[in-house]
């Protein structure tokens, strides 16, 4: 068996090498990261430019491939062009962030796990609910290690639908389980915060502070992990209302031309 | 009202054009649109960046707002910030080149609509099936008029759901009629090249150049395009696999800690 290890805090993210020091212990893992980190990419590819490659060695020792591209990039890349092996099993991670509600759509770490099962191959995105640099992601990797272990007996219930799971940055004894969960429609308190250059030229930056508070169900993956669970949800790339199109479809003859 | 007309090829484009100029006769039209192509850019947004914002005129008149960022960018900003009036409807489009299949994952212009919806603004994204830059924007500038006074008739029942429009690119009376369709699952049959650089670095062409020849169903949008007719796909952005919860749920104790 290979695994393909990516995210998209990039490969000399923390999170990625405990993700890969725990996956070891199972399986061969094969690291294709980005270079830099690309936060918010969401599902981006790159087509306009081509894709550097090139051996990260750390301490010495071969730990991956850093590419010039997004996660989505990194999963294409890894799969058909960086082994001759076939890849089993693609995680992405371990986010330093959660990636839960609409957040979820924006995520490089979630669309990695998404492009490995648009290629057919079983997927997870694993997300740890802090932004301290000097997170602990001990109990993650550990948790991750056994989540595999878990994906592989479950192949046929997971082909085709990635796992989306975030784990509370808690000690472990005060983490409540584990929750399949649904994604929450929890959006960020945006902003854009004006400003004008040293040349009068208009600029805008993103700000986002919090989740909105609306009170949402507690079976959301933003509800789950605020309240300690760790969440899983399953997740599609067919984004087709089917709900929608029997209303759309009696509608039609009015766009008759 | 007020209209937001976006894209992903870049304010430049004469797909857009042809649609500001057309929507402009219902009602007012606010461009916002990237300064520069920004196809498969998927649903990336700019957050380690500041958006520069610059008036474009176009023949001597205000034609709209160039911004360095994203379509899903420009959506946020234009909504929030580049106009004191509310936005009625968001138009992404019209796209040189069709939206369909798998391709939706990875479109610019489909975000765009999906961002609006994030943002509680009906929207639709537009394609016409050709990459020809000689195309003629004629009949699908029409139609997508004809579409946004079917939507603000239908608001309700388009609320949150973006619509996801594909127009071959066909004299009006070679089209065979409009369809509400489902997302296909077709995906492009994608290589990479491998090349070197002349300081012997290796780099990477990601190089895709039709669709798979899967026989899909006629009621997905790739085969219900390619056989002459007007695609609507009504889209979601709650990605949860609500289906595979069930027996997810099933399974949850062997992940016990």
């Amino acid at each position: 068996m290979q695994f393909l290890l990516t995210n998209d805090d990039g490969i000399y993210a923390r999170g990625l090498s405990f993700l890969k020091k725990e996956l070891s212990k199972e399986e061969e893992c094969l690291v294709v990261a980005p270079e830099r980190e690309q936060s918010a990419v969401g599902h981006a590819i790159t087509l306009s430019r081509p894709l550097m490659v090139k051996k990260y060695r750390k301490n010495g020792n071969f730990f991956g491939y850093a590419v010039t591209g997004t996660p989505a990039d990194c999963v294409k890349i890894g799969i058909k062009e960086l082994t001759d092996k076939p890849i089993d099993l693609v995680v992405s991670g371990i986010n330093l962030g959660p990636n839960v509600g609409i957040d979820v759509i924006y995520s490089g770490t979630v669309s990695a796990a998404t492009e490995a099962a648009i290629l057919g191959v079983p997927s997870v995105a694993i997300s740890l609910d802090t932004r301290s640099d000097t997170a602990d992601f001990s109990f993650a990797a550990t948790f991750a290690r056994k989540l595999v272990l878990f994906m592989l007996r479950h192949m046929s219930l997971l082909k085709g639908t990635p796992l989306n799971v975030n784990i509370p940055a808690l000690p472990k004894d005060q983490i409540k389980g584990v929750v399949v969960t649904r994604q929450g429609s929890a959006q960020m308190l945006e902003t854009f915060e004006r400003r004008v250059d040293p040349r009068e030229n208009i600029y805008y930056w993103l700000a986002g502070e919090s989740l909105t508070n609306a009170e949402e169900a507690t079976d959301t993956d933003t509800t789950a992990l605020r309240n300690g669970m760790i969440t899983i949800t399953p997740i599609r790339y067919d984004l087709t209302r089917y709900d929608v199109m029997v209303d759309l479809n009696k509608t039609m003859k009015e766009l008759a031309f």
